[in-house]
């Protein structure tokens, strides 16, 4: 069976490649895609493939980090939309066929810190 | 030597304790924090003891999810600050002592979604 990490390096490289029949085959039938900071829940195969290909085009990802283990993965990728650079971070759940069958993902947006800390914080 | 997902689990275990000894012992003399939403850096294992144990009271986390291997691992917990739930993404790089060499680190606010895609999803 195939690792955890390389499940989730497939999901991308499909995802990236818009090899959406590949890409559907890492899922299961009843995967669940949940978007917590819009407390959207996308189920089913079909759905998340078509949520995928239908976002609007014009983005481009590449995986920072990936780490898994057993039925577990997670991962950093930066994409690229628009000339803006974003990062999303993964948490991936596998069925005992290492297929895809929780992902929860996060989409962090850029903030001004709080003040009070600069004495231990750099900026870049 | 214990593995990465334990060592990260007594990271955010040491934290929400506030045993604040143990919790730096858990990283390299050279450890860097990465905040890429606000463009922060903290260096060092005095300033990022410092920086979390200065941080305003009230707070407790729970690991929803820890994965690991080798000298990678990423959690994704959930925090309650004055009655506010957020969720943060971290991925941390091990050195060859298993100690926390690197974080990265994600705090995603929540936001409405974009319109277009309600056919294919279910709000919670």
């Amino acid at each position: 069976m195939t690792s955890a990490e390389d499940t989730v390096l497939a999901y991308w490289a499909t995802c990236e490649a818009r090899q959406w029949e590949s890409f559907g085959r890492l899922l299961a039938d009843d995967v669940v895609y949940h978007l917590p900071q819009t407390r959207e829940r996308i189920v089913g195969r079909a759905a998340v493939v078509r949520f995928n290909r239908d976002y609007p085009e014009g983005w481009h990802l590449a995986v920072t980090r990936a780490v898994g283990s057993g039925r577990h993965a997670a991962t950093w990728i930066t994409c690229v939309h628009d000339g803006a650079r974003l990062a999303a971070t993964s948490f991936f759940d596998l069925d005992e066929a290492g297929l895809v069958r929780e992902i929860t993902e996060f989409w962090p947006e850029p903030y001004e810190p709080p003040t009070g800390r600069e004495h231990l914080v750099e900026r870049y």
